[in-house]
């Protein structure tokens, strides 16, 4: 039960959390959300922060460009959670208090922030303490990750690398139609938006060379990708069903799965990627809902062949989030858009990728990440990557004043965000971003 | 400093720990330990136990047929760590206290049960605490394992490999040679010993299929492995120095690299193992310190050609171990060994790995498990999987009383062991083993 005065609006719209009443588009937040705002109250998302006047991290949930800080509100007697749950460094502890009561909690925080409910809207001293700018405030990576998937979901994507490395008259894998094709990443380098990161050194082999040398990577790249978060985990050797995968989803966040493409190509036949990709993974620090996402459902692009029974789906299992990559060039101040595309068009939808991870017994945990792979459309610029927006540093992209980029420079920053549209509103990811460094020296 | 009476002896011994004192081959426990037995005084591996009497998973050290319960010694005063640390269900916070401290607690142990130290030998009262025998124990998996790397550093294997799926007459990779190989396996499935395991379902397409079905797996198999255990953490961006990499080192287990072998050939290509491995790894319960291992230690394969810089090392850096695999068929009772090998002749050795895994800047943290890969000698019998040892099934094995085997059945069991031979002693890790029940109906 939610500990506060039982006013008639208030059960009424208790009734109504299963509906979605938290999605109406006709919500309105006493905290003012413009239209291109990515947290107005119809998002949600949760996160972990921490500012100047309490450094410790904790978990909020942004609304507009400010965070509300759920401790401070459970601690008014305002959520039906222990404070204490609020009170940690990551979402993994509310996240395991289950799905009913991540729902719950979303529809109590919209219910306490619309602009007809005057309880914390006109509590001074509660606000003050419940509300900190999104501008002072320090974010955290919001989750413990006990494990990373990454999969490779985007026909468009793996058609453009296997024309690139391998045939172009066979692309595709003979697999790749029929398994949602992924690996294990390294959860340990998965960091925050923000996190600056250093140039990998690595071995390389380059074209006309007999042996490999060392250095450091003169083919680094971005992958736009999206990640979802487990929040219900399975035990090992019970599969998760695929009509109820998407109940194991707590959320969504941008994934950025920095690559080192001179480093991948010589060292991933046969296993797969490793030093490549496993020296970071930056993620946004706002996990968005699938509740949130809900309204912006759509229909996953037809499968043919029909996949096998375990990976078949009902209903729509796509979302229509548009998605943007900028990069801003260490030569100059301003950020370009090199990137746009959206994730709708991806092959394998997340409650397939489950399915599959699960499918051989295979458990998963809370906060385990699982990334789409990158997300490439059918145009040129809606490719993913440096390696398809230049093919492979082929074409290198012309940016203002006269800078080029094959692959990414040191001081360079990479930006991506995503988006829902919806009417007046949008249902926002925020930004995953990341400044690359010298290599070590 | 150790909390107990500062008898000249115990004065002594303490100055002498850095020296490997409790290495001396002659030293005797009053604990009987057989010339066979696996946990001599001179071993002393740590892990994670519980008991009918009580059943909170603890923290251990094997000695001969029983385990002493370190926090039963840490409240008696007679080990310098506080007692709470080891009242833990993984050797992680123990670990966690350093070096320095895993050094100087194996030697406290190891002083309290030599036979000549009457302290805990004769305290009656104490000794029925302290000591469980290990029939009447049951072993816990001993660490949180935050990530699971598995590398492919047998050059036997490799080649033995790569002749049945890619070409026999380049059998090794252009990378091999160059790279210890390795991939990042799932975390999340790693289980004790003694786990059973259901036959994993998955995706397999049969050779004149033109489309995979899905079912069970038929090609099931083990692969005999040892895995090493992360003490000391490295940060992201700060690669280990080969120099420095073994005390980054706790100790080492034994390990099953379950793999089904339908599946991986299906999946494989482009991005390494995933289905097909996921499902379950198996490790032995007691963790064998570096330091236990340290009068084993052998040079390892000449490396021709040279290795980067990054990856040469100096002095011995592999082990003298001894292994064996058993099977015990579901149609017979006992258990017949079906291959006999030897970890030091592993071309890449764990310094060498550890050095490559986090060259990049990738981070590790305690309780990380890196697998060896499956460790194969020149020999038919000394293969280290059933795809090798029967040639992916074209020479099935033939067991006692009629048994044939060419991958594992519903039933059988899969058991290792592995043992450092000294002069009337044994540095052991005990088993690893697994029964395969059948697959999900």
């Amino acid at each position: 039960m939610l500990a506060r005065p039982a006013k008639a609006f208030q059960r009424s719209t208790l009734m109504k959390t299963d509906t979605m009443q938290t999605n109406d588009p006709a919500l309105k937040s006493f905290i003012p959300t413009p239209a291109e705002s990515h947290f107005p109250i119809q998002n949600l998302p949760f996160g972990v922060f921490s500012d100047a006047a309490n450094p410790a991290a904790r978990v909020g949930v942004a609304i507009g460009d400010q965070i509300v800080d759920l401790a401070a509100l459970a601690e008014a007697g305002l959520l039906s959670v222990n404070a204490e749950v609020f009170r940690k460094a990551s979402l993994n502890p509310f996240i395991a208090l289950g799905r009913p009561t991540w729902r719950s909690t979303r529809a109590a925080v919209s219910e306490l922030l619309r602009d007809d409910n005057l309880q914390l809207r006109d509590n001074q001293a509660l606000r003050a303490k419940a509300f900190i700018a999104q501008d002072q405030a320090t974010m955290h990576l919001p989750l413990d990750i006990p494990g990373y998937t990454d999969f490779y979901s985007s026909k468009e994507h793996a058609t453009n690398v296997g024309s690139m490395f391998r045939d172009p008259a066979n692309a595709l894998l003979p697999n790749w139609l029929h398994i949602p094709i992924g690996y294990n990443g390294r959860a340990s380098s998965v960091v925050v938006s923000g996190t600056p990161l250093q140039r990998p050194m690595g071995q390389l082999k380059l074209p006309a060379a007999d042996a490999p040398i060392f250095g450091a990577c003169r083919k680094l790249d971005f992958e736009l990708e999206t990640g979802f978060i487990i929040g219900q985990p399975n035990a090992l050797g019970e599969p998760i069903d695929i009509a109820n995968a998407e109940q194991h989803i707590f959320g969504m966040v941008l994934l950025n799965d920095w690559s080192a493409r001179d480093l991948q190509q010589w060292e991933y036949v046969p296993l797969g990627p490793f030093n490549s990709k496993s020296f970071a993974t930056s993620i946004s620090p706002w996990v968005v809902t699938l509740d949130a996402l809900e309204p912006f459902r759509v229909a996953s692009p037809a499968q043919q062949p029909e996949p096998l029974p375990y990976l078949r789906q009902n209903g729509k299992n796509g979302y229509d989030i548009t998605l943007e990559v900028s990069l801003k060039p260490a030569e100059t101040a301003a950020a370009q858009t090199i990137c746009r595309t959206n994730f709708k068009a991806m092959y394998w939808t997340m409650v397939q990728q489950l399915a599959h991870h699960t499918v051989s017994g295979c458990n998963t945990r809370i906060g385990d990440l699982m990334g789409s792979g990158t997300i490439s459309g059918s145009t040129p610029e809606s490719f993913g990557s440096l390696l398809e927006l230049t093919w492979n540093g082929k074409n290198p992209l012309a940016l203002a004043d006269g800078v080029q980029r094959s692959f990414i420079q040191d001081g360079d920053e990479v930006g991506m965000t995503g988006w829902c549209q919806g009417d007046g509103y949008r249902i926002g990811f925020g930004a995953v971003s990341g400044k690359i460094l010298p290599a070590r020296g």
